[in-house]
């Protein structure tokens, strides 16, 4: 609103994105950035480095960078300042205590349903205090009032994300999810910790994403071979983001441990082959 | 933009929103209404009716308003100020001479696809000239720089969509969606013509709608149980929209002249038996 500004985290591409948008509509300021030189992030600040507004109208990060391979493990506490966090590509990947966050929002297409839908939980005053100067589409308060149904609504992907959930209840929960995607992410940081002279991961440990697991080869043609080698035993869509290149291996809820651990055998096979 | 103003024409629901939702984000004024004290429009207003401003930024009409039951038959002369067109209920009813709009945009969910998807046809030098200070997710400009990949694009609906324009274009293209829509029209405008005592008709002939049109009964329990008998009969959401009441019946491409001729034949039936 007028007189308020919001804060924002630069841990990458979509983050930034969010931050500049913001600032079209509104007053947004920097609390933090880990971004380098190169325009890379290879970590999630540490809770020190952010410098918080204690003012601010709202807190917003980006919980999984998907381009740049790393994941929020602990969220920051901004105090009475609502925390809002776009989870679109790690909700549900572990169990999550919504009550900390002001607002959440979500894209479907990594772990609730196919693309064309969007997650939205948020605390009723944050929405009921939100900016009417402002399309009435943008305003999740109107969302809320309309029950979801103030545009016409996307129903196939609505009705992909019904079923979505009904599988990930059927399969354990979200406790389930975890256990699994740990289980992968315990698979595929073990082939970098144990291969680190040929799979080097940029990525601080502690930062690093159990959805998007990025590394790099010793040369940009390695890289390009290991993508086209992968494509023949059956792997696809394992290059990096064309913006910061190398490989990423995409592992949302829908990809199984056994998948990962069939691409961890590759890799090794690889590695041995041109290492 | 700044300094400059656009038209927008009243003829239902969803041209007032869009006059309305234009407000919030720049100066818009009405160049016509035919909203009457009842909330309803019954007519396509005539263009001696319309007072345009020549200066306007552009000029906005919605072409078939499915609450109302009205369609424009033929498209006002705006002169050198770009016509927007809302055809998101009759798009692809018949052909259309593009070249005539600055922009057409269309929700899928009627003629095109499900819904979850919007198409836009634009005249690149209306859109190049868009406003930079509003959210980038409305810049047209920044769609197309992006080949309509700004955002996540929602695959399935775009698929879809896809499929829909196959199958029209193998059943003849639009002079054969106009053929069969205009026959749908005769059949149940014809119906109407000839039992006007018990149908009645609301809408200025002129202005009838070929995707939706709509009639009252002699009173609302009728209205009531012709839905109710509609139903057992196999013919479904045929009540009227609860902000004007009555019957509508949604013939949008898909709906073949049989299904409409079967209704007719029932209607008939019921204003016998009820009449």
């Amino acid at each position: 609103p007028a007189g308020k500004s919001a804060d924002y985290v630069n841990t990458g591409t979509w983050a930034k994105k969010a931050f500049s948008e913001a600032k079209i509509v509104g007053k947004a300021r920097l609390a933090g950035s880990v971004e380098e030189a190169d325009g890379t992030c290879k970590r999630i600040p540490k809770a020190s480095e952010l410098d918080w507004d204690a003012s601010a109208a709202y807190a917003h990060i980006c919980s999984n960078n998907t381009i740049m391979g790393t994941q929020f493990h602990e969220f920051p506490d901004t105090g009475a300042v609502p925390l809002i966090c776009d989870m679109s590509s790690d909700i549900l990947w572990k169990p999550i205590d919504v009550s900390k966050f002001g607002l959440i929002y979500a894209g479907a297409q990594k772990n609730i349903g196919p693309s064309g839908v969007t997650l939205v939980i948020a605390k009723k005053s944050l929405i009921e205090a939100g900016r009417e100067d402002i399309p009435k589409i943008f305003r999740y308060k109107e969302h809320a009032k309309e029950n979801s149904l103030l545009n016409t609504a996307p129903t196939f992907a609505i009705y992909m994300m019904r079923n979505v959930l009904q599988i990930v209840k059927e399969q354990g929960g979200l406790p389930a999810m975890e256990k699994r995607n740990r289980e992968k992410g315990a698979l595929i940081y073990g082939l970098l910790d144990e291969s680190s002279s040929f799979f080097r991961g940029p990525v601080e440990k502690e930062s690093r994403s159990f959805m998007n697991p990025v590394f790099r080869l010793p040369s940009e043609a390695l890289e390009e071979k290991m993508v086209s080698d992968a494509k023949k035993a059956g792997f696809v869509g394992i290059k990096g983001h064309r913006s910061v290149g190398g490989i990423r291996i995409s592992q949302y809820n829908a990809v199984t441990v056994e998948q990962v651990a069939k691409f961890v055998e590759f890799a090794k096979g690889f590695a041995k082959a041109n290492g």
